[in-house]
């Protein structure tokens, strides 16, 4: 099967999976002014943070190169565009991508050199930097991706000397693949590349509760490109490595990251620090799939990092498709229904904090890292640029 | 708040809380026959396999205590007896305690003694023992439930010397409480005699997917009775262990069994022994709650029990009441939704078997059992009848 693209582009012309609908319905819907672009962020059509900043960048890319600018004159185009950018930004102001994305682009149209230029020639240069810079963000996500996924295919290879007669099955948490990125993904990425080189032998994917990212999102890519794959319960990890492990060759757990810290501490979707433990004590390797952008080396430890509390309707109720009486689904029907004692208490990190001596490597684009003789990641071989 | 009863007794009348309801109603059926207990196991209105033998016994009870027996003579109404426990068999022919019950009460009405009596007689004599053999299976459940849960809160007590000012936290998984039994409950039996002693701060229950036994039934009961309580995902354990064990005092995981075999090893709810890997590795104690009953000395290891698979859509879709928009429950109109990719594979084992390694407690009725200097447990002193 083809590869899955959350995000279509060509340019002047942006399409995105509406992941709202997966994975009942496979929807796409033209996004081609930045007012659509703040719904579909806003709505949760599209998420993960790379994906996110991409369709806001195209988005505003497409509504310029199709003449929404009626401003002319070097500094009245920058205002609307700066105009522009503000709003999306407001979409999801938490998210690290899109503000990176943000002054990027208000950095780039400024650097634009329009000194003996018209007013007409002035505003076409603007909009073709700032277009061709959106499309380069879609294009180094892409290949950063990639990257993550060569990269943490061969440390695998190394470590496990893979043959045709002893292909490795790995398992993931939460979605890392082609809908919360420009595609290919960062862990689920990693898996896509095992797949291609012929190491892998089986996927798992836990439900990633509460809000089940796992069964409705990597369950559907994995699906979707044919990969062989099996949902277990977040409650099964442990009981899958005991009961299969040398049957199915398990050999590693490979996981995103929200944000990694400078001796190595990963916040990740809640459950990461569970599989993590119960990885190490059945012997099998820990993988965090992150890009350099992730990294974040003014922070010193995990335990700098706060953990935010989501709420309580997470956990006692749930959204999905009605199942008809005959077993079919009715896609034009989504229901909420309560899953648990609405007055029961409720306890609902949203991410969790694995600590380094947990994690055996962390796979960025520029490469893998593993600890040094000190039990700690160090990153400064990898962007010496940022410990200057 | 009264303590919850899923099983309302007096002699001639039957009423059982329908757990399809729960937790949004609270509704009692009367069931009278056994047709309607009958009906009332198939459908799962009731569950957990000491509940489900007590409602058969006391449904024919009942039915024979109003004069559903037309037969006269000894012969005849054995053999009427006979054909009711045989039917009542059939709702759940896997359930231990079912067919228990039913085997003690047929010896029940043999043993009987009918010589010299007239045929109305012997008739009234069959059916009096019959309706206190029942009587006694209702109460010989909920004493050994209390025991149990004076022994878990006793060796918890000799472990940690509990004061006001150190009150322990305990997390719980499944449903082992009131509505699976007569009553108080296994595993929650031993948190509500911690309640009752003041020796506990707070209970967490897991969801327990995936058949939310933890969200809908045990928030359910903690929540009924007033005890603080907590619900997380069975993804939340280990960060919970990790972030608030020195917080809240968390002192023990406590489960229920399926099955104990002779050296320790249970057979549990899937998740089981998940939790047990992590409560070892944060220094957290681990106990089992299971009568006697439950003590399968016949099977050696763990290794030598079969584990079923369940279907698929219990991970791939789930029921619930309405939501509405404006967030009230619709306790009226139950729904089926899909959660998960319909077409991906799953791995569905109902329950998995926790190694005695991980068992700190196994609480019985008799008493609670530790492991011995060879690191195994021995059930010989507690019962040594089964081992001549």
């Amino acid at each position: 099967m083809s590869a899955l693209e959350a995000i279509k582009y060509s340019r002047g012309k942006l399409e995105v999976l509406d992941q709202l609908r997966l994975p009942h319905e496979h929807h796409y819907d033209e996004v081609s002014t930045s007012e659509e672009a703040f719904d579909c962020i806003k709505a949760m059509r599209v998420r993960g943070a790379p994906a996110i900043a991409i369709v806001a960048a195209l988005a505003a890319s497409v509504e310029l190169h199709n003449g929404s600018c009626t401003a002319t004159g070097t500094e009245d185009v920058i205002k609307y565009i700066d105009s522009r950018l503000d709003y999306l930004y407001e979409s999801r102001p938490t998210a690290v991508d899109l503000g990176n994305a943000v002054r990027l682009l208000k950095k780039t149209v400024r650097s634009v050199k329009t000194e003996g230029l018209t007013d007409a020639e002035a505003k076409e240069a603007i909009i073709k930097a700032f277009i061709e810079a959106s499309e380069e963000i879609l294009a180094k996500d892409l290949k950063t991706n990639k990257s993550i996924g060569a990269f943490g295919a061969k440390w695998l290879q190394e470590q496990y000397k893979i043959t045709d007669d002893s292909k490795i099955t790995v398992i993931t948490h939460c979605n890392t693949g082609s809908l919360a990125t420009s595609g290919h993904g960062t862990a689920l990425g990693i898996i896509r590349t095992l797949r291609d080189e012929g190491l892998l032998r089986h996927a798992y994917c836990t439900e990633t509760r509460p809000y089940n990212q796992g069964s409705r999102l990597t369950a559907f890519e994995l699906v979707h490109e044919g990969i062989p794959a099996t949902l277990i319960t977040d409650s099964m990890a442990a009981a899958l490595f005991r009961l299969r492990k040398a049957e199915d060759n398990i050999a590693a757990v490979i996981v995103g990251a929200d944000r990694v810290v400078r001796n190595g501490d990963t916040a990740n979707k809640i459950g990461t620090y569970q599989l993590a433990v119960l990885a190490k004590h059945h012997g099998i390797k820990f993988m965090v799939a992150a890009p350099t952008t992730s990294i974040d080396v003014d922070t010193e430890t995990g335990d700098d990092i706060e953990i935010e509390q989501r709420k309580r309707e997470e956990l006692t109720q749930i959204s999905g498709a009605v199942v008809n009486a005959d077993g079919s689904i009715d896609t034009s029907k989504s229901v909420r229904v309560a899953i648990a004692d609405q007055r029961i208490g409720v306890w609902n990190p949203g991410f969790d904090v694995t600590p380094h001596e947990y994690i055996d490597a962390i796979v960025t684009e520029k490469g893998t890292v593993v600890k040094g003789e000190d039990g700690k990641f160090h990153f400064e071989d990898l962007m010496p640029e940022r410990f200057q």
